[in-house]
């Protein structure tokens, strides 16, 4: 936690919070933070600066806040990735939060069991939570769009290519022969697939509406590896 | 697992294997593999192949191999990362591996908790294992070379400078202004801070021995992430 994710319902008076729980125990037990330190802080989707401890206690902590700061800029980026292992989701999320995607898009795949679908972590509160880790981590603010797209075909017949418009159209293939671009400026839509690939005919759709297949070398790479391996080389 | 890693003393005969425990699990409820199948098999440190299971039942499983491809290549790249928090050492050593590093050392710095060199994960034990895990994600079988170094000044005045000779020095740190650079075939050797960053007397240190700092963006990345986007960025 780089810097403490404060929301509206936080505040008691203009300048002054007053937190419990998960961030109360993360300043406490992490930071080991005193009264009277000061500890970076943002407010969701607006601006960062400093947090003065003005009360602490077992049960909550006082903070008073100046933010002055705009958050670090977001990259010109949508991630479309194919449903993860439940296992795999909350780290992916987090690490493309924290990378500085804008938007993100869940996607359904052949190789994507049915199963995934019914997973406890794709649920607003942990979709929404695993974003505002991500966030504290960055010391970033905005929180990027999430979207779930649970049926492959209509969503890249009918909505991707709006989405991806005007942007550089890449789609991450173990497959492909062309290297992954490297340190771009404009738009781009990122696909990845899930970790088995996509199967030819889903390469096809995406081929059809202009996505170019990219490959990321001979190594298979966990979702989130190759997610953060992309965009080191894209953007960073 | 991407490939079922095997080891000299799992073999029974010339050409046959008889596994149990973890790989056997892996095999039946993540393969759901079953007699007669194929799967992708390797011998730690030597080649790579296919297996015909030709035996199963709950305890054992025998695999008859023919291994004649190579591992995928090795990047030229030697990572050196300040020991991390116990809970992500796991999975910056796997990622590592995974990647193609060829050599891993784990490294002393200011900012690094003592306790953290007191966890069970820095057993031999585990960081091989973290490592074979690394492997048989990415279809590999050669383990990289790892080493610990709990004390930073000698490290980085008598062995860094043997280690790096003759390759491009970069030192990942947030303060600095030049990019990282991007697409590289020559050799490298990557040193990546702790999350709080190098004390200015740790980064002058490596400068001194010719380690030029680079940035990552504005954003504080977690030691995984990082490692992922640098080795994106430099070689895949």
């Amino acid at each position: 936690m780089n810097l403490v994710l404060l929301l509206p319902e936080d505040f008691i008076s203009e300048q002054h919070v007053r937190l419990t729980g998960r961030r109360l125990e993360h300043i406490v037990n992490v930071h080991r933070a005193k009264l009277g330190d000061t500890l970076r802080v943002g407010v969701l989707n607006e601006k960062v600066g400093r947090g003065l401890i003005t009360a602490l206690d077992n049960q909550t902590v006082e903070i008073e806040v100046s933010l002055e700061q705009e958050p670090p800029p977001k990259l010109p980026l949508t991630i479309v990735v194919a449903l993860p292992r439940p296992k795999v989701l909350n780290r992916v999320i987090a690490s493309a939060t924290c990378l500085g995607a804008s938007r993100m898009i869940i996607l359904n795949a052949w190789k994507v069991e049915k199963s995934y679908w019914k997973s406890l972590r794709l649920s607003e509160a942990n979709l929404l939570h695993q974003r505002i880790i991500g966030l504290e981590q960055a010391g970033d603010t905005v929180l990027p769009k999430l979207y779930l797209a649970r049926f492959f075909a209509p969503f890249v017949q009918n909505e991707l290519p709006v989405i991806a418009s005007q942007t550089l159209r890449l789609v991450a293939h173990p497959l492909a022969i062309v290297p992954c671009p490297a340190c771009i400026i404009e738009p781009c839509t990122l696909v990845i697939g899930p970790e088995g690939g996509f199967i030819p005919n889903e390469i096809q759709a995406l081929e059809k509406i202009g996505f170019e297949p990219v490959s990321l070398g001979t190594r298979t790479l966990r979702t989130e590896t190759a997610m953060a391996a992309l965009i080191g080389r894209l953007y960073l």
